[in-house]
């Protein structure tokens, strides 16, 4: 993980980094495998929340009952199951996701709207609420400040493994530190809050500041990969702060407020990049970077296009720059420009310069390259000085063998 | 092939059914396989044409030319060629595209402004034009009225066999013909006028009337498909009306003209759904049908969400009704509904009702549906009159074995 100076260091660890949590992991049946599928996050002390929930019309009944807690800004817990997503399971879907939140709220002694629920799994089953129930009550018991390993593992579906990433940085003499985990393979798309994320800090920050600093990090991080273009009716990123690191408040306007900000967006982009690198039957990461687009907005749909097309995906696979399937994308994106001006470069060796081919040995350098596990494509459009980036992976037969089964 | 009464019938055979057309295909060495790889259609007398082109921003030098030549709306000949698309080649790349043209036009001895040139294959690389005059050359001397099956077949990439359809109808005591044949099987993603299509018809009519009744036969048909999402840089769909049956011309505003819309709707969506059939490692066709929708454009976007979905497209490979993924797609399509009044069906078995499964035995008669080569996945959404009908496949494995290894 890149950090940006600052005084923002990478650190060891998930939640479990961060001062004033609690967290377990158990395994309560609903995963057939008998594999971990419900997880519990606790703040010792109420703390401030922020969150970003799938944009997705059609919303799990979890991500309904979150985004009502929301409205208090308060947080004491967070519930999350795999195996199931409880969406498209209607009202007794909703009550099955309060009563989850409550059962939780009556163990801890904490008032039922600072508790949060996120499900994950297949949708339109209902959930067994008896294996639910006895899970949770085997979470509570279970909560250590070391849990943290055993909750991530708790969240995942298709995933291959745990994803965590841990930052620190100095407020006066106390450390603070801002650490999250994830969960997401499949289902993963740009322009919303793509997946199950959560993180924690020890920083004390009120709610709304926590909240506008949560939604810049995320638009440039989880909102900018993509593994398939679809879009979850679960996804959604809880960041929550306990303030028990002891350093002063960050308030709006000060200095140290960027600091956290930078510090949420290394923590978030490690995350996001850490679900592309685990998209489902991917072998390759590429970070695809459009340059000199006419406008923002231009150079986001560009780089979706070329991020997205089934096309590219199948070309990085193959490990061949098949970069007329580039320009094709480039074109159908929306963004203008002219073909004849546009460069083409794999990592620093050019491919296409003024919209044709550098020849067979460019090429063979391009496809030394697409060989390593990670790469960077990128596009010149000479249209304007708005770039994008976005980071998506290759399309392999495994995505289409893990998807075809998935529910069997 | 269905079609809607009016007298339109179906009729045996491609381009060679049409009255006053010669074609021919030959091998010029394109393809290193040796198999046919220039096609040539030639009207005996001047034709009138009609004509629509990719929407992609990028256009391979063929588009550029004939869209050019499209302003005299006569129509001589067509050339066209497989394993090379002329596109991201440049100006030199026109000069070629040029050349094709003038040497047909040559040959013919007619103006080079009739003669229309589409390409298709590997984009960015020159076409060998010692090959391709050759070709041209041999084709010339090979026209002949049966040579449409020759000429279908070398204008294949992927495609797995020719794709041809003709319908006949009555004017007067005359038997007017509309035929077509098409090329497609990757690349192909609606909106656009996707992949080759050459239409032709003895009718007299002309260019005006002809072009508006290809844009909306193309509207119904060629853009409502998708196999990848993706938009050729070289689609072309091209219609010329030889008038060659002797019947008397068809005119705006009259009920013939509806007739012969019929005929031309009915060989577009043919041509359309063997395109789709034959999608690029596709086993299955879909028609997704969105009923209820708000408004025609959300209805379209629901349909193009489910059609695109890679989620909804496994599934269809699986056989297995994950339906949740179709309602995450409709979520995320931009059309507006409530999720809890959605139906969904699989041809007339219903799976979901109210935005709730229907049960194991409903998903399991579903099931037995999509074992079958072609069915229909119909969304109810309640929120409106509007419907929209789209063509997909499902995604296998071999979409992705074709695609990695494509330009090896």
């Amino acid at each position: 993980m890149r950090t940006a100076g600052n005084g923002v260091v990478a650190k060891r660890g998930g939640l479990s980094a961060v001062a004033g949590v609690r967290a377990a992991g158990v395994a309560c049946g609903l995963k057939k495998n008998g594999r971990p599928d419900l997880a519990l996050v606790v703040a010792d002390e109420p703390a401030t929340v922020a969150a970003t929930f799938t944009q997705n019309l059609v919303q799990a009944a979890p991500v309904l009952i979150s985004k009502r807690h929301l409205r208090g800004r308060r947080f004491s817990a967070l519930v999350l199951n795999s195996g199931n997503a409880n969406a498209c399971t209607g009202r007794q879907g909703l009550r099955d996701a309060e009563e989850m939140a409550r059962e939780v709220a009556r163990l801890l002694g904490r008032p039922m709207g600072e508790v949060f629920v996120a499900s994950t799994g297949v949708i339109g089953r209902r959930l067994e609420m008896g294996a639910v129930r006895a899970g949770i009550g085997e979470a509570v018991r279970r909560l250590s400040a070391t849990g943290g390993g055993k909750a991530a593992q708790a969240i995942l579906t298709t995933d291959t493994g745990r994803k965590e990433a841990a930052v620190a940085f100095p407020i006066g003499r106390r450390s603070v530190t801002v650490a999250g985990r994830a969960k997401g393979a499949g289902m993963i798309a740009p322009r919303m809050a793509t997946m199950l994320a959560v993180i924690a800090t020890d920083a004390a920050v009120s709610a709304r500041t926590l909240q506008r600093a949560l939604g810049r990090a995320v638009a440039q991080s989880f909102n900018c990969i993509t593994v398939d273009g679809d879009t979850s009716t679960n996804d959604m990123v809880l960041c929550f702060a306990t303030g028990a690191a002891g350093a002063p408040a960050i308030r709006s306007g000060t200095p140290v407020l960027g600091v956290l900000q930078a510090a949420l967006d290394a923590v978030c982009l490690a995350l996001a990049k850490m679900i592309a690198r685990d998209g489902e039957g991917a072998t390759k990461l590429a970070e695809v970077r459009i340059q000199g687009g006419r406008s923002a907005r231009e150079a986001r749909l560009a780089a979706e296009a070329v991020a997205t097309s089934p096309l590219v995906k199948t070309t990085l696979f193959g490990q061949d720059i098949n970069w007329g399937r580039i320009m094709a994308a480039l074109g159908r994106s929306g963004a203008h420009f002219d073909p004849t001006r546009v460069d083409l470069f794999v990592d620093e060796v050019p491919v296409v310069r003024r919209g044709e081919s550098l020849g067979e040995e460019a090429e063979a350098a391009a496809n030394r390259r697409l060989r390593r596990r990670e790469f960077t494509l990128i596009a010149g459009l000479h249209a304007g000085r708005a770039s994008a980036r976005m980071w998506t992976t290759d399309l392999s037969e495994e995505y289409v063998r893990i998807n075809a089964g998935y529910r069997s």
